[in-house]
């Protein structure tokens, strides 16, 4: 069994609590033992958070529990968790940290000191994303040319209203505090503070790069207005935050500011809260990375994996993840129950009676239909386009099997499924 | 030293012998010792491939030799690949496959087989896409709830073809053949086979389940026609080939085929021969992959991870992907010679001799002004718009702090890059 303490169970902490215990089976089947949070710390003791770990005030009390096999710090800031942290490393336990600005000051420190130690921190950059894995191993054959990440969810569900709704900076950024998108002091975010502590991290994966938030260049979204997308707008680009790593000869460019991409771009078309990543290899060419950025779960979720990975104690997965197909597991649907919408290409003869024809057939097999288009077609025939709402497959093929017998249906009725 | 054999020395074989020469020393770096191929296995031993390596035409002379550590089989089909991987594992080595038609028969065996040998098989699913790794490592902490794939790049560059160009099934084709996107027998992929033994790779590590390709629901593209691409775009849909693993209660859905999805989903936006993977996970809800789904150099992009992870014998990789910050290594680039185009937005007031003098500015700096749009601002200046060509930034920051002390100058002159 893996003993796990949380120190800061707020809402991401929380979240990493309930998904041991709700996917506690498939979470076992997959490290290979039984994964257990067993105490957490928070500020204020009197608060229920209804779960059921042992509570306490005191990070000591988790990072000297000779019992705990893993730390994960949720705490916040700087200083404080990196001494939390470092004693934590010092009695031998794994850590798992989503503190990005930790990482941003400490982490080539943070290494030396973990040394054979477990130290992951997947959910420190875009969340729920598996980025730190897709760059660290999925990529290792690759010289990273550049990254290109959209990682600050706030900024760019402000920079995707202003786009779509034509509303100023300042409404906004008052909607977005209101939704809770936002700090109330928001400079941390719209400042690009935020995604530079990202980048930092990414940058050294890609490169090896010890640089610091203070050496690159770091500004934000605060500036742009209405005038400024309209241009954008008007000459085909988006306007979004973007963290930039880019190898140039010997040297690296980081930099994080506001940008005019163009929307053709994959990385133009990621709009709202959602985060994502554009890495280049030397290799593999571009590959994309895309999903929630923030919220407690896709964090926890994250955060979660790590402790997956250091419960297998050096071993990898399981080839294809769990050991055999899974026992009293799922089996596989019939085709002909599964469940979907349909869109239907009857190529009919152009005489009265056709269309009714039609459509009593699918009255007569509970298929409702949504939208019907007649349209000429290229022959003397023509088409009868149609969508269906939700329905049964094997409804669906009866009635393309009957149709097929009909006169005025020329040939087989083509089938596409909606989705 | 860890030593690779590379059964089936063709696109993908020639460029994982390359890679592990090109990026010898980051490779180095980050598996912890030298990989190198030093045999392969061809058919015909008469052509040059231009490879330093020892050629022989049976692949049991790579499977015997007890030089060889791993084992990578690219040779192509299922039962004969079968027996000479069995053979390896039998023999101890480790294997590395870009095999789909292999796994979609034969995973549970080999799974079985292997045991504690390591057996991977990134490129066997979405090519240079890090997907094997994302949904077995990076979201174990979900139960997922459905995957939907574009993961056949011929039958993308088709779908997009037929909707942005109007050309008509047949004739894509034709193109995509004398492109080489599309096979001489074209059916594998265009009949949704290619994708649906990705499918069931992808569905064993969500969902534990053992099916056979010819268990579930494979259509291809071959049935569209414009009038159902007319019949999407008018509802808002695009068509795509997709592969849809989805769970339903105690049953898994699986199943490949042409589908209308709605424009505004990330999915639907993946154009031309790229590959995309959606997965929806019970916690962190939708991540999504995108990259280049073959091709020799991306393909082998993730055998050649697979081989570094063999690599690192069961280590996890270290912390930051580099031991420390690289010796001799990368340094940070100055702020200051940043290359970009850049977007600024001056206020200014609306008099005679403004224009001249700002455009004589950037002319003096050597930036090249690309566009220019004048336009009425809220209050009584006016906004002057423009772009430039590439410029550098510590010429692009004097100018804005020159501009500032001109007097028709309202306020600080606003810039944002273009990416």
């Amino acid at each position: 069994m893996l003993k796990v303490g949380v120190i800061g169970v707020g809402t991401v902490g929380t979240s990493v609590v309930k998904i041991l215990v709700d996917n506690k089976e498939m979470i076992t089947a997959r490290a290979g033992r039984e994964v257990i949070v067993t105490s957490g710390v928070v500020k204020n003791l009197n608060k229920d958070r209804g779960l059921d770990i042992k509570l306490s005030d005191d990070p000591y009390d988790i990072v000297n529990d000779p019992e705990i096999d893993v730390v994960v710090e949720l705490m916040g800031g700087v200083e404080e968790p990196f001494k939390v942290v470092k004693a934590a490393l010092q009695n031998g336990k794994a850590v798992v940290t989503a503190n990005k600005a930790l990482l941003a000051y400490h982490r080539y420190e943070l290494q030396d000191i973990a040394k054979d130690l477990p130290f992951e921190y997947e959910a420190s950059v875009a969340g729920g994303i598996p980025i730190i894995n897709a760059l660290r191993d999925g990529l290792s054959a690759n010289h990273i040319e550049s990254i290109v990440g959209i990682m600050n969810g706030t900024c760019n569900y402000m920079m995707t209203k202003m786009t779509d709704e034509g509303v100023a900076y300042d409404a906004i950024l008052k909607e977005s505090q209101e939704l809770g998108y936002a700090e109330a002091d928001p400079s941390f975010d719209v400042g690009g503070f935020d995604a530079a502590h990202k980048l930092l991290i990414l940058a050294s994966i890609a490169y090896g790069i010890d640089a610091k938030p203070e050496d690159i260049l770091i500004e934000g979204i605060d500036k742009v207005t209405q005038d400024d997308i309209a241009f954008a707008k008007e000459f085909g680009y988006a306007i979004k935050l973007l963290a930039i790593a880019k190898r140039d000869g010997d040297e690296v460019e980081l930099r994080v500011h506001a940008a005019l991409i163009s929307k053709d771009e994959m990385i133009a078309k990621i709009d709202g809260v959602m985060n994502g990543v554009s890495v280049i290899g030397d290799k593999v060419g571009e590959t994309l990375y895309y999903g929630p950025g923030a919220g407690g779960d896709a964090t926890a979720s994250a955060v979660v994996a790590n402790i997956i990975d250091i419960a297998r104690a050096g071993k990898s997965s399981p080839m294809l993840g769990f050991d055999k197909p899974l026992e009293n597991g799922l089996t596989l649907k019939d085709k002909d129950t599964i469940h979907s919408k349909y869109y239907l290409r009857f190529s009919v003869q152009d005489k009265p009676g056709v269309l009714a024809e039609i459509t009593k057939l699918f009255g007569e097999h509970n298929i409702s239909i949504e939208t019907i288009l007649q349209r000429p077609s290229a022959t003397d025939n023509v088409n009868l386009l149609l969508s269906t709402h939700t329905a049964v497959e094997g409804d669906i093929q009866n009635v393309i099997t009957i149709s097929e017998q009909l006169d005025f249906v020329v040939e087989k009725p083509v089938l596409i499924r909606i989705v």
